[in-house]
């Protein structure tokens, strides 16, 4: 029985168009609380405070704070797979496969510079980083790019060796503990890529 | 004061001489049961019926549970670490250095093959895998290496890069989650390192 198709009392619509609106409002000033003050310093108060809202709103729509980072770190990684599928070149498709994956690993590590703490909080455990459907995303969309570009090796494993570069705690790392500027990082993987993707003959 | 200069009622030699044959017979003993039915199987009751020594040696000598495991991951990265630094070639000096760099991950991947999960627990933590003196030993090994090949790239980035393939739980979970052989995993290595390796013009 579908509930959408029962007759209500209460018409539902109104308080449906608030609620996605709340969201919204919510999910972005999130991100620019992110942007500002890392991941650490965002609270579920602070959050309710920024978006002038109550508090009570705001664990209605997430449940916990674990809950919001989960649908910011959803919402980060759908906009970067969409932008990457079927948004504009290079990035997008229409450019040639070894330019979009040049631009594929520039944006990631752009993305990491500034969303790098909440997007390693979701790889926590021992496997996780290499089960998230992100990253199995982004090994596919290289592997498919390398195809295209008529790479010679074995694309399985190069494809696997270079998502590994992409890792979170990896680039922050490289990043803060080894005082690799993210330039550095990003040029680094656009040589690795024009490296790999050259025959091998 | 020091305590050896001490004339003792007792003389600790004989015992000093045993505590040394109990730990390496332990130690071997742990690695032999290691290699056959894995880290997860390995017990302290286990090891101490395998080596014919009591259960309270075994834990006079370890510790606990964790302190067996930590020296038998000191043991093997020491070892390992001898090998390329002072071993014979192509792992150790006298081979040319891209065939020393094909060695080196050829080499640990093959040790990952049988001590993987042991060498992966060392690495939990958000950020332990990156700070391991085995990883730091291996990354510094890697980026000589790439300088002495007349390497022509940012050689702290790509030797970051290089070492991060080499990562246990990425080579574990690429051969067991995505079924890809430990001798392709290999390959890959060797074909990674010769293209990265090439000049770039």
């Amino acid at each position: 029985m579908d509930a959408r198709q029962l007759p209500l009392a209460q018409p539902t619509q109104p308080e449906r168009a608030d609620a996605t609106r709340n969201r919204a409002l919510l999910l972005s000033t999130a991100r620019a609380l992110l942007e500002q003050n890392g991941v650490d310093n965002l609270t579920m108060d602070g959050l309710a405070r920024a978006a002038g809202l109550g508090k009570g709103t705001v664990f209605r729509r997430f449940g916990s704070r674990t809950g919001l980072l989960l649908e910011l770190i959803n919402e980060i990684e759908t906009e970067f797979q969409r932008r990457f599928l079927s948004g504009p070149p290079p990035l997008g498709p229409g450019a040639a496969p070894i330019e979009r994956l040049v631009a594929f690993g520039r944006e990631r590590i752009a993305i990491l510079a500034v969303q790098g703490d909440l997007l390693r909080a979701a790889d926590e455990g021992p496997d996780a980083r290499f089960v998230s459907p992100p990253r199995a995303a982004g090994q596919l969309h290289i592997s498919i790019l390398l195809r295209q570009a008529g790479f010679d090796g074995d694309v399985d494993v190069q494809s696997f060796n270079l998502i590994a570069t992409l890792d979170a705690a990896l680039v922050l790392y490289e990043n803060r503990g080894e005082q690799i500027e993210m330039r550095r990082v990003a040029d680094g993987w656009e040589d690795l890529v024009r490296r790999v993707a050259r025959p091998r003959s």
